[in-house]
């Protein structure tokens, strides 16, 4: 799914937007960058440098003349715009533009293209027009103009979002982490056993008196079991209070 | 609820990263900005560029040497992770940070702090283990490096994000029974106290070698910090090793 979105840079002039646009992509698993009239030599050492590693995305990038060149195969075209100009166009927020993607993408031929603007002044009302959507990234009302590397970044993000989320066998794999042995919950039996020798100690020690109880047990439940103990905390736990018994005086009869 | 998010950026030594994640953090409504022991001088041309306006970010920005002092009063730590270390810690994808929010953020005096590490090594497990939790923002496994404002750029959208989804709760939130005194969240700096007391403990007790660690206060740390303790369970606690430590043999020297 992720090869088949397209980023569009329309009339950048600083390189290193560039750069930090390939590495972007690059951590989201995006691939495809088409440069349209750019205002400056894609690849520099500022773009390299931004790059991190990502150039061969710069490298890779179609540069072409025009939006209709860069899109022509795409299926469905988003613009990222600041709110809506004078004519109302359909409007995503980022979440739900992801939200589409894996329905969108599902044709074998289906293409979508992202497309942002100059960092100075956007896409043209000409521009907008010509996609199927536009795209708002909310921001801060007295702040709104966000780094075009750092909007690609949030866009990119939900699509990588929406393709681990449509993708459930990838996502697992992206998220894999067994947990080790030791990482067993404790059973509700071995949590028993803690909490009876946590309150032999507690008396042991003199902290605790069963005739004046003052929810201490309770509190200490309350406590232990929001945190879901696994076993091998209990048993450090156990450790601790068979080594804190060992300490406290020899029991009187009263 | 913005503006008791805490933007923490540790040993970080690119004052264009600074500048880049003030804009970022300004462009999402985000302003509390602490840097932890900079390895760089946060105000320089580079900043004030890449902040393209939000330089009085950095400005205001608190500058601290150690962790600890960045976040002493925040009720939710987390931290910024590549994958799980050794000891796994609980994880959370940058949306369930942003579903988590609202709730955390609801008392008056809760404080969230977003760390973020070096450039070049992110955070320490030493760091790490004083966090809550982890977030870990899903990235291509082949190029996961993401940039530092990028990262902070990520998880300020979400943040955002959930704000904005918040924001018709308000009203309700204001009719919303006052949580009781007692179930007042700990502090970092209370959780801190109780750590290092806890060690003192184990050690006067023989439990614990300091020399031979083996992950003993990780796991511990982990435990506890999972299950959120309330000022009120910590109070117990240290009473609990108080009179423990009351207990142990004097103090020898080897």
């Amino acid at each position: 799914m992720l090869e088949r979105i397209r980023i569009v840079l329309i009339g950048t002039s600083h390189p290193g937007n560039i750069g930090a646009t390939a590495r972007a992509m690059h951590n989201m698993g995006l691939s495809d960058l088409s440069l349209v009239a750019p205002r400056c030599e894609p690849i520099t050492a500022d773009s390299v440098s931004r790059a991190s590693g990502a150039d061969h995305v710069v490298h890779d990038a179609r540069v072409v003349d025009t939006l209709e060149e860069a899109v022509a195969d795409c299926t469905l075209t988003v613009g990222a715009s600041a709110r809506s100009r004078t004519l109302p166009w359909p409007m995503l927020s980022p979440r739900e533009l992801g939200d589409r993607l894996p329905q969108e993408l599902a044709g074998p031929e289906a293409r979508v293209a992202l497309i942002f603007g100059r960092e100075d002044s956007g896409l043209t009302n000409a521009e907008l027009q010509r996609c199927h959507a536009h795209v708002h990234i909310p921001t801060n009302p007295d702040f709104s103009s966000l780094n075009l590397a750092a909007a690609v970044q949030v866009l990119a993000y939900e699509c990588r979002q929406a393709w681990l989320t449509a993708e459930p066998a990838a996502a697992d794999e992206a998220l894999a982490c067994e947990p080790a042995p030791d990482l067993a919950l404790a059973s509700h039996a071995e949590l028993e056993h803690y909490f009876a020798h946590l309150e032999r100690t507690l008396v042991a020690i003199g902290f605790h008196d069963p005739a004046k109880p003052r929810q201490l047990m309770a509190r200490l439940r309350r406590f232990t079991l929001r945190a879901r103990p696994e076993r091998m905390e209990l048993n450090i736990l156990r450790g601790i209070l068979s080594d804190t018994e060992k300490l406290a005086p020899p029991r009187e009869r009263r």
